[in-house]
């Protein structure tokens, strides 16, 4: 190790290589304080040639390395498989915008940008980066692409792997691929790109990307409505959909009780309702057009479902000011959570229209099985992606184990956003096959044959 | 070979197995009418279990298979790769539809399907199947993954692999990868189907797919511009995007020669505008919103427009009839060529802001060095990919190599739609570096060690 060190050192420049105790702690810990996994050491290199050369060291001397982006991972994924198991090669120094085309709506970007640095250059250039999450101001775009993140503009305009035209990726190896092409279109041969984009860091590192933009909306349009039911939630959704797909970027689901929860913990946190209700919906509507009206399109949609009996009430933000008063609320609902106390997050999803029978399924198996819970669910209904989140002091791996069995007879994922990571191991075992882990396993054979590239990721 | 058939026969039933030459010959020639690679014999399963069971057969016995679909292929994928090389297997008779989810937006499908039949199942459940290419009749759901085929509403929906949830894929050792997930969000390992996607046959055969819909339009307008410069064409497309970016479903290019070749073939061919062009734009927008107006859109942007002294002519559709003579004036420009004589198809993509660039450099490149070369451009602009087809009696090999020193040199693509197959196995090679197929070819062997899939095409 000490030799490997020296080498690094000599290649990187000192400032580069962190080995200090102190220095290097905060790389172990997971973002929900879960995990301590100190690395044996922590790499800063400047640029792609840095990445590939600490690569090729490491793999010369047979130790493994785990990236680390923003280090927000939800499962763990930034950091060492288990304490002083691998050295952590941080991407942050890699934070340069490389190049920006307006005309045909691309920015090159290195991976330890973050999100919102990269949603701001976008921005700069007069477009839009249609992918944002709540931990954006610290996930960076090698994360995010390697966790193929998704967040609230999924539903209109993909995951985080559906924005990547190119990418740079530094291969276990130390070999670089140079695939930053910034081509709509381009069959030729495997889909790599893709295949790299969700990999959680167990393929290879990615050093910089180009992303594919969006022209800036001139207009947006949000309101927040109480419902019944989630089955009018999702009728809802159909509704708004059949109107005008396009123009849907957001359609956001809080339970009752996770906004009982939220207004409890959330300082200035007030409803804009009338009243409560049982299940809340968050929609946004957005265009380029100019003079497109879309709070006539919320309010003639809105004044359909109030007369066919669908909603209690809705509130349409009037002002720039209340429509970010209503997302705080929707982005509020983790912290929120964190704040009352242990919870279990079940971060799953179905087939859209299943989305009733996943939420009233798992509450008459919690009020069975579990008389303390209760179920603060929320999440990207519009994907079927729900944080069915379980507020108990039940033991979490049963409990898991019970609502994964509900997702999974319908036909459901127990892991639709944040990836399998170092948490989700077991889990992944379990749901799938032989055949499938057996493709999988032999594609991470294939191409880090020597296991360095995160290993105890997603395997 | 012998032993093979009978065992062949015996699991798949005697009419599923084809082995006279007259029945085997027509599933060898490729549909340019370029390459005649009479197959060993041809296989006709019924089902996914029939496909397991062939492909495992044929796999213990050493034998290789080439799947075929429709035999639309550009690029010679659908037959052997030599006479007498493989054994075909045709997957026409796995043509039922599984079911559709109107409210969740998919369709089921068995991959010998024909993407028309999709395209009219999506439709008689209210819904849009968002992919249509020219070979739609024949063209089938598991070819037209398999190459991962664009067409003219990719700009807005991306090419078919964006529009696939899920896959059943046969494994090249006969085992079966259920991956039919009807899911929007789901991070569980590896992005496999995105891989099978685009991989032309050589992984592995798709046996039914789960294909995301759209809601259908409500309204769509068209129409046909002529203009002087490829830069004005790039400048109009521009000002529809940032318009109206969602309602933009297609935006084509026919170069004034194409045209003039077109009209020339076409039956009932004319052009609906009042002076010929040099280059002319087909534009279509599409809406699900009542009462959009979208030809007061188009009528607005093309005022503007011609201000600006960006065009010289316009038609808009009156009627639905005229909006599918426009369309029948862009669908018919492969087969005009055909008639015209002989031509040199180049199917290159750049980034979109680069093709005034290409097209320019193309047509000086050409007038200096094949003086008889007339360049038959057209394409899908609005995704920087276009078929520079070029009608010459030049040496093939050497033009195409003139021209792609055009597209590499502006960060392009020599295969940007129709794929490697057959044809374009050299210019992989030359293309991409070591690095990156080195990655591609260890994908390949990890798979299918025995290479018994596909041999010869993409590698
Ligand atoms: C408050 C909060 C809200 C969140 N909301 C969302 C949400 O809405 N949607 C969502 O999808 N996720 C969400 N997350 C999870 C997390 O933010 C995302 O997974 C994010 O994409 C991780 O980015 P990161 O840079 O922090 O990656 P890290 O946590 O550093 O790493 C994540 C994984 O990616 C790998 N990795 C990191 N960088 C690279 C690289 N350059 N090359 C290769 N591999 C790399 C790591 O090894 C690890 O496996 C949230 C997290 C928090 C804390
Ligand atoms: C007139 C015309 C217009 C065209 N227009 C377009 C266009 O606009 N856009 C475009 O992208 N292409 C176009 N093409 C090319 C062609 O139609 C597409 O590539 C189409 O997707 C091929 O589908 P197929 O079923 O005919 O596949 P085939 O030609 O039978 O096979 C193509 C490749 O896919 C493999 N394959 C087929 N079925 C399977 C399966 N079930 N599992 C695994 N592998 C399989 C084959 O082995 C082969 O490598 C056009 C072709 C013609 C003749």
């Amino acid at each position: 190790m000490d030799a490997l060190i020296s080498r690094l050192t000599a290649a990187l420049g000192p400032a580069a290589v962190l080995t200090e105790p102190h220095d290097i702690a905060p790389y172990g810990e997971d973002w929900r304080g879960l995990y301590r996994n100190t690395p044996r050491a922590v790499l800063r290199p400047a640029d792609t040639a840095g990445v590939a050369a600490a690569v090729a060291l490491c793999a010369a001397a047979g130790v493994a390395i785990v990236p680390q982006g923003g280090n927000t991972s939800m499962v763990a994924g930034g950091i060492p498989s288990a304490p002083d198991a691998e050295i952590v090669l941080s991407l942050a120094r890699l934070n340069r915008l490389r190049s920006v085309d307006r005309a045909g709506l691309t920015l090159v970007v290195e991976a330890g940008m973050t999100l919102r640095a990269a949603q701001l250059a976008a921005e700069a250039a007069g477009a839009l980066l249609p992918l944002s999450i709540s931990s954006e101001g610290s996930a960076q775009i090698g994360g995010v692409i390697a966790t193929n993140a998704g967040g609230n503009n999924t539903l209109r305009f993909g995951n985080a792997r559906d924005l990547v035209l190119g990418l740079e990726v530094v291969l276990p190896d130390g070999a670089i691929w140079h695939g930053l092409r910034a081509l709509r279109k381009d069959n030729t041969g495997y889909a790599l790109r893709q295949l790299f984009a969700g990999s959680e860091g167990t393929l290879g590192i990615i050093t910089a990307a180009v992303l594919k933009l969006s022209p800036a909306p001139r207009e947006r349009a949000t309101c927040l409505v109480g419902l019944a039911s989630v089955a009018a939630v999702l009728d809802l959704f159909a509704r708004f959909r059949d109107e005008d797909d396009a123009a849907l970027y957001a359609f956001e689901y809080i339970s009752g009780t996770a906004m009982e929860i939220n207004l409890r913990h959330m300082p200035d946190g007030r409803l804009p309702l009338g009243q409560s209700a049982a299940h809340y919906a968050l929609i946004e509507l957005a265009t380029t057009r100019r003079n497109a009206a879309l709070r006539t399109t919320i309010e003639a949609v809105l004044g359909d479902a109030l007369e066919a009996g669908l909603i209690e009430d809705a509130a349409i933000a009037l002002s720039e000011a209340q429509r970010l008063a209503f997302w705080a609320l929707r982005e509020h609902v983790s912290e929120s959570q964190k704040r009352e106390g242990a919870s279990i997050k079940n971060d799953v999803s179905v087939p859209v229209a299943s989305v009733p029978a996943l939420l009233d399924r798992a509450a008459t198996m919690l009020a069975k099985t579990y008389p303390d819970a209760r179920m603060a669910a929320f999440g990207h209904i519009g994907d079927g992606n729900i944080h069915l989140n379980v507020i108990t002091t039940a033991d979490p791996e049963a409990l898991m184990a019970d609502v994964n069995a509900i997702v999974a007879d319908l036909g459901g994922s127990f892991s639709a956003e944040h990836g399998v990571g170092l948490v989700k191991r077991a889990a992944f075992g379990q749901w799938r096959d032989e055949t499938e882990r057996g493709v999988m396993r032999r594609i991470k054979l294939a191409l880090d044959p020597g296991g360095g590239m995160g290993p105890g990721k997603v395997f």
